[in-house]
């Protein structure tokens, strides 16, 4: 038996189960207890840390994705949509605090969720970075306390890799501003500039996307008034950093009430 | 007789107070009745406007301060303390609201307000930009919000004319970030880092300071963990923005109750 | 007689065109002889000075072009194509310096102005300051000792009321970029990123625009390859850099021989 | 016998050295074919793939330098300035290419290098990547090609775990920029503002220094004037930059004349 929570990983052979893997086995508030691949994956069967080309941590990559949650405290989860929706019915059942980091879940995946949160805790955010959830807050706070005298802009850099633009935590800030000024966002993004575009409309809220090399990822919130400006910024210079929010929740999801919860939760920040 | 706001400018002939007077000349919501120099000033006796080299604008410049602030609704000065403790006496007297934006007062300047402030509505503050003051209440919010993991530095930018380093509105910044921490700033504070320094100290607040060109004020709070790091920067571009906060606030003390005020209660922020 | 050269400033009741008036007429290196309006304009007949709401500069303003250019060692034109087209050939006619910030011109325009330039010297820039010319220079200085794993992005930030997009100082920056690349700017350009863009193409060019306040120009130029970056940065923060930019081409054609020339040239940098 | 030089990492064990073994033992284009640490390190022995944790590479650990450095084409010293020495007279013997990322080498250390570069290639640098080296060559050439109206700031920042300030890095910066102006960096460094500084002094250059969190090196080198500044920056977001450069010096330096070289010679930037 186990004093500190077991802690299953998802989807263990991918670049953020990886990194899972490292950090859950390094960390002394916790146990690696599972590592969990899909049937076929030419892991299964190995041990976990040899898979990685390290030492060996003890613990055996399976397919049984129902066995792997039911002997943990906590799974956490950066893979598929669909994925985690069956793994999301596994954690109901044993009770397993359900951290979900995985990114493309649609409004409609995210309301399957729903019956699941009444029986376990399930923690899930768009970014698990500390930072990132804190500048959402200070976006929504800063564009209430503004008028439209100041324009938005929320400007983005990642690497050369990413396949969409604007990401999906510049919307994530796109929405807590929209929110701050009580408007929708879909009535004022300005996205993709190019060309003739006209003047700025007042009250819009721009966004500019940047890509090159191996940024991990940079965002800017800017309020620019004549004479002035205010900006918010985040530089992510290391996957780690959601990682470790992934940890950080599924610690904080100890005995708690079932529920769903993000990350501003887990860091106490929503009644700020 | 005026339905607006008349407004009285004390040292009327220097950068900022040149500002103040095209500012207040040319807003509809005030007027402007008074322009105050030193006597002996060679601006004394002209009208203001010609005096600055534009057209006349009906004021003529003045020593005598106690008949400007006697018909004045608010007097906006940004002069030197002692001028400023003169200034208050007549605005105590008169009930003229005395916004002021003068740097350098000592805690004993400032203590020999308090009796006018019974009288009169006070409003004072080291730095009347909009954004500088919500800018402060953010970084006390935000270092309250994160632990020492986070490294605070304090970076400004200014021209090369400043004498003095860090600037004021730095250590406002420094002090709001020790408000936050619950820690008094003199206790972590480093300033002017050179040679061999030895690791930075866990808990310390950095200044660090960039002179060169006619910057007019850039002010970054950094807050730095591994992985990631949150900015909060605030770039005033003209000096207007200082005259324009100064305005605000003489509108905003009309008819408010006597008492001491800053810029976040003018800008409705202290409750935040 | 003026021993210091005699300046015609063309378009002088446009925002460029007042700066120019005051640039000039305070410079202690040149006489402001000449300001030149279209006929009908309300400024014809007024002393320029006056009419720009401060004290008289003893010239009158004019929409006699021919007359004005004819008495001036050089004219200064940030004014439109077809106007500008006009004024060279006058300039080529007197002899006078034609100093061009003219915005919008074709190729075929630009073609129109060479007979011209064989009477008379011509000097045009699409940005006359000191610093967007060096920084183009670097820029394909760079872009030739850097090899395609460094990704190139082009961002640039304006005010709201700017109408295109990317900037014209923008597009001459990746001009430069792809020029020491030794690549056509148009076949790797990539602008306004928006939605499912796919993965970044190697060796594109990148461009963002950033819109909001009162920004004057600010131009960043990235090499961003995995694990550092170089940036190349340009903030003007002041528009009279530009009408200084103008002032200086003013001075250094006077006594050169006939020919079209750059700012480059101005700055002793077309060898660098 | 290996067809790709044979390259040996001193001083095996540190942070440097781990990754520069990973590196070379990843590079298809060289083969590792010796780890060295001092005698008595706790590595002695072992395999040095083992020894970092992670599958065997095939080389063992040794503290025989005189041997380690006979069998290989190149040998890459990230150490500490006495035992540098030591490896160069080896080098020097043997003919292998010597990569000194060393820093700390006094002008009398590397004069002491002055005999050994007559029998070997040595390629030393303070620091290796190819970033900072044409940062250092365009600081020179812009520094060059400004006046004094430009005001010189070099302002950097680095984790908090490093104990000197400005970092060397910062310091080759400021002599490339005082090179460019053609004076000497001590008589115009300003460096540790802090107090009643007075004004900037035109000709100076200024030093800053930021330090927080696990920032691996960022360098802005800003030439600030009225109304514009031009700013250099890099950033080191990866401390394999470091490591890549040395690997490219080794393979630079196969079959080279004997000679001491700089980054700037490997990168072909020496003539531009």
């Amino acid at each position: 038996m186990t004093k500190s929570p077991a802690i299953a990983v998802m989807g263990a052979s991918g670049r953020m189960g990886q990194m899972l893997i490292s950090q859950v086995s390094a960390h002394e508030g916790m146990t690696l207890t599972g590592a969990v691949e899909r049937a076929g994956h030419d892991w299964i069967g190995q041990d976990v840390g040899v898979a990685m080309g390290g030492a060996a941590l003890g613990v055996i990559v399976t397919d049984d994705a129902a066995a792997a949650i039911g002997t943990a405290s906590a799974i956490i989860d950066f893979t598929a949509p669909a994925a985690t929706l069956a793994f999301a019915a596994h954690a109901a059942k044993s009770g397993a605090v359900h951290v979900i980091g995985t990114t493309g879940m649609t409004a409609e995946d995210i309301a399957k969720l729903e019956p699941f949160a009444e029986k376990t805790v399930i923690i899930r955010a768009g970014n698990m970075s500390l930072g990132v959830n804190l500048l959402t807050l200070l976006t929504k706070k800063v564009a209430a306390a503004l008028d439209a005298d100041f324009d938005i802009e929320i400007i983005e850099a990642h690497h050369h890799h990413k396949v969409d633009a604007p990401s999906g935590t510049a919307l994530m800030l796109g929405e807590a501003a929209a929110q701050g000024r009580g408007v929708a966002l879909e009535d004022v993004s300005d996205r993709g500039r190019d060309g003739i575009t006209g003047a700025r409309k007042r009250g819009d809220i721009g966004f500019a996307a940047i890509r090159g090399g191996d940024i991990v990822g940079e965002h800017d919130v800017m309020f620019a008034a004549p004479g002035e400006r205010i900006v918010l910024r985040h530089i992510a210079s290391d996957r780690t950093v959601f990682a470790r929010g992934a940890l950080k929740a599924a610690l904080w999801g100890q005995g708690r009430e079932a529920g769903a919860y993000d990350m501003l939760d887990v860091l106490g920040l929503n009644d700020a």
